[in-house]
């Protein structure tokens, strides 16, 4: 059995390995258009900003390891260029000598990836602007910010002459994943960094309500964050930088520029083979990996996936779905029938000292789903022990359903203990938790590392409380007629408070409960949506239309939740 | 209804405070025999450090807060003498006072917990020997440390002087969670720590070769730890320090002493009231928290509880279970069915730099059960990607079901990102995952957080090559004729290796293969057993009786795993 294998990174490169582990007879070929095999992209912002020292510590393996080790024939700068399903070839062309093969398999295995969106921006490109998806990328952008100084030819102080002005000035467009590390690293490397992103809000994936948090994290560690504008045109400026401007008018002088404007599934080849596409543009398979042809396998970034919540098909460019994708690959070719469960979007980023990551669905997706029995609940709990040092709160959002209490997703973004909680709700969603199963969660608990009432049993015991009734919430934003009671004490209100609200400290409101009217909606406020529960259920019991506003007023505004 | 609960440390206020959220109008009576209610126990020996500064930071709420926001008569230094069952009575006697009052209820809750053990060791009474159970315990240990110095008054070399020495010798009897954060504690404080146990390992939970890596990296961090024996006498010595005499006929000088022999269910009251008391000598419990008499509910350190992987009763001292046990007591009071679902023995203690923790049922839990049907692995994967900087290896422990795949525990050990990984496992557990659900896990991958394939896949992954039957294994000590092949470089080699054991490294298995006999069990050694599962798969579709030392050379003395 011949087994070729189109893209050497991560989905491709684990189908390699695992088919050999499972076939020492097969004989097994690899291309890759790019000049690396199996190279870690996800860590390519962070050797642009010096925090991975070394090339080549990106290279994961080389063509000389698949051979020794996997007797795998691995080629590097070699593109399939078309695919003969009747006659079963590919033709590969060596990019190095143009030369072009056709080559013959049993199985093929496509693997292409997904590209930088680039669009057709004039001035794209110039010196200076770089996209960010492979080594010769990162390379690229290092020497370019190593190659030191810009000239500044214009008046200056010293009239008359050139004045070296080191380059200070960065431009990311695009706010998703790469754009958010490319500003961190280029932080890291004394840029002064503005991210324009054309939607209302950074990081798609997320609610827009918990991206905020985001933005005011990064603008905590000085990146400008411009929102709700694009990039018209890159022009040269006098001083040898690039100015870029936007369709609302404004310019930004930029010494480099990262496009990070998103990735789009590479189907060129498998459209002219052929192959089913799906309506969001990526590679249609079944779940045991094949495509529309049963010969033909597809796996990673450029394929169409299962959302294990929702159940709808997405694009999803993750490293660690896409290994898996490639192992069941495998696993199918050699005779295995092993099955692809869906996606279900798991992702984490690092944002300087914290961390934003999500699972299952988002709220927008729920809506996009037509999902109406969701709930939501937004909550601040503690990394650790408050009382031992350095316990910083972690923003939390997670979704349920109304109807029977499963976890639907999770946002969390904090400075410590994030990616601890979202995998821990990952593994929930994965085997169908309820909010009742957070509740009852048995978690590691010891002052350092969590809290006896963990953040995740928190997130259960607020929805819980939602969902038996004891606990009726209200969300900012909400259209409403009810009063406003805020159960703060008189200091914290004069920090911030709520035009019109009453207020009752939580403490007085046994006494002075009768100061509230019984036959109106009350909602109630405090800082984090704890003392309003406690004043809520006190409420209810004597007969009041109580309400929590869930979350308090770390959610009226998330902005400060992580930098207060 | 009246309901008095007694105890007011994690089970009792959990339940106090719970059951106010429920019911407005009961009358709840909260009596502590000790000065604080609500404290935080966890966080003694960290106090003690001064990790934690402030003793006033270990008080989570006193009885002034229990009144104001939760309308609760919370009592300390209050002890619960007696119970009359049939006259629903409690005698309580304060003990600043020594008065006896006779107090009703129509609900008790008992949350006693469980006091130190204090064995009759001769002069276990004289200064500067200790317990770390209460924050008065916390408060003496502080004082005995920072009044200073002992006065040495035998011969000097200034002689005839008496000359200051400070103190710092510690021995702390029992290797248990207190006793190995009093350990890292006293180092915290400058002094040299000997930690003296009686059975064969410390952090009796988990399997003894897990715990050698605990061990090995105390000692480290410069604690001596001293196993298989027993303190056998405290007598003072000249110099004003404790000489610790052990049954092996040791003897160590110490400046301080802290026991920390474990704990015991504190269940006078409740035999005193003719209470079913459990096998293992706490009080038993239903579902519902009640105790043999309905009106009686016991939650927290003093109850037996039922195991959820064996099934089997024990005695689980820890903060989480209890303030969950507390809530559920509260809802059955409140007149709903809420019921306790186990406990699955999740803990975790910090070890300086590091951290040990685990999940579900150990090795020796599931031999103490019964269970034949179980295997195990031993892997070491990175906490996060191997080219970002700081990815430090993570020993785990993996228990399942050879029937099913079904988890059953875990343990790991490491210095970074071992709560993630088994907070992770413990969700899985309680939802009944197999290791087939933990290779298909999606979790948090980024470079700095995780690995594509993270810790949690990985332990899947091998777990099931070894039930699909793709990755045979076999064990350090397995009683067995098989050849040993070690396929590690011989650079490797040269560093540690195996007596007799057959070399070809994994690059030249191919050709080498017929070098090997086919009649005979073929056991594949490397340094962690990734390399040895690639031979394997090669020997076994050659026609050999190939299998894996699971864990490798790691798994061999576990000890430097950490450290190296």
């Amino acid at each position: 059995m011949k087994v070729m294998i189109i893209g050497g990174v991560a989905g491709g490169a684990s189908c390699a390995a695992r088919l050999r582990r499972l076939d020492e007879t097969a004989e097994i070929v690899l291309v890759e258009r790019g000049p690396f095999v199996s190279f870690a992209n996800c860590g390519l912002p962070y050797h642009t900003g010096g925090i991975i020292a070394r090339e080549q510590d990106l290279i994961v393996a080389n063509e000389a390891y698949f051979k020794v080790n996997l007797n795998i024939d691995a080629r590097t700068r070699c593109e399939a260029v078309a695919i003969d399903r009747r006659a079963k070839t590919v033709d590969l062309r060596y990019l190095d000598t143009g030369e072009v093969t056709t080559e013959s398999y049993d199985k093929l295995v496509l693997s292409p990836g997904a590209p930088s969106v680039v669009p057709p921006i004039p001035g794209i490109d110039q010196p200076g602007i770089f996209q960010m998806r492979t080594v010769p990328d990162a390379r690229a952008v290092r020497e370019w910010i190593e190659k030191g100084s810009l000239f500044l030819t214009g008046m200056s102080k010293y009239s008359g002459f050139q004045t070296a002005r080191p380059k200070t000035r960065a431009v990311v467009v695009g706010g998703g994943f790469i754009g958010l590390e490319m500003a961190e690293n280029l932080v890291h490397r004394g840029f002064d960094v503005t991210v324009i992103e054309l939607r209302d809000q950074v990081l798609a994936p997320m609610d827009r309500e918990m991206a905020e948090i985001v933005e005011s994290h990064l603008k905590h560690h000085g990146v400008s964050v411009v929102l709700g504008d694009a990039v018209t045109a890159f022009t040269p400026r006098e001083d040898g930088a690039i100015k870029v401007a936007t369709r609302s008018g404004t310019e930004f002088p930029a010494d480099i520029v990262i496009l990070a404007l998103g990735v789009r599934p590479d189907t060129a080849l498998a459209r002219s083979a052929g192959l089913e596409i799906g309506k969001l543009g990526g590679i249609r398979v079944n779940d045991n990996m094949q495509t529309s042809d049963p010969e033909i396998f597809a796996v990673g970034d450029a394929i169409e996936v299962r959302d294990t919540v929702t159940g709808a098909w997405s694009l999803v460019a993750l490293a660690g779905p896409a290994n898996r994708q490639g192992r069941i690959a495998a696993d199918v070719i050699a005779g295995r029938d092993s099955r692809y469960r869906g996606t279900q979007g798991t992702s984490i980023i690092g944002l300087f000292d914290g961390a934003a990551a999500w699972t299952g669905a988002s709220e927008k997706a729920l809506q996009n789903a037509g999902r109406q029995d969701y709930e939501k609940v937004y909550l601040y709990p503690n990394s650790n022990a408050g009382y031992y040092p350095g316990a910083k709160p972690i923003a939390m959002k997670v979704l349920f359903s109304r109807t029977d209490g499963r976890l639907l997703g999770a946002q969390a973004v904090g400075t410590k203990g994030v990616d601890k909680r979202i995998s821990t709700l990952a593994m929930a969603i994965q085997m169908g938790a309820t909010v009742y199963d957070l509740e009852e969660a048995e978690l590691c608990y010891a002052p350092q590392f969590g809290s006896a009432k963990d953040a995740v049993n928190f997130a259960g015991m607020v929805a819980a409380d939602v969902l038996r009734g004891d606990m009726p919430i209200s969300h900012w934003g909400d259209p409403s007629k009810a009063i406003l009671l805020d159960v703060r004490e008189p200091a914290e209100l004069s920090v911030e408070s709520v035009a019109g609200a009453v207020n009752i400290p939580l403490r007085q409101l046994r006494e002075r409960i009768t100061e509230l009217p019984r036959d109106r909606d009350i909602h109630v406020i405090c800082r984090s949506g704890q003392r309003a529960y406690y004043a809520t259920r006190i409420l209810l019991q004597n007969g009041y239309r109580a309400h929590t506003m869930s979350g308090g007023m770390l959610a009226r505004y998330h902005r400060g939740v992580l930098d207060s």
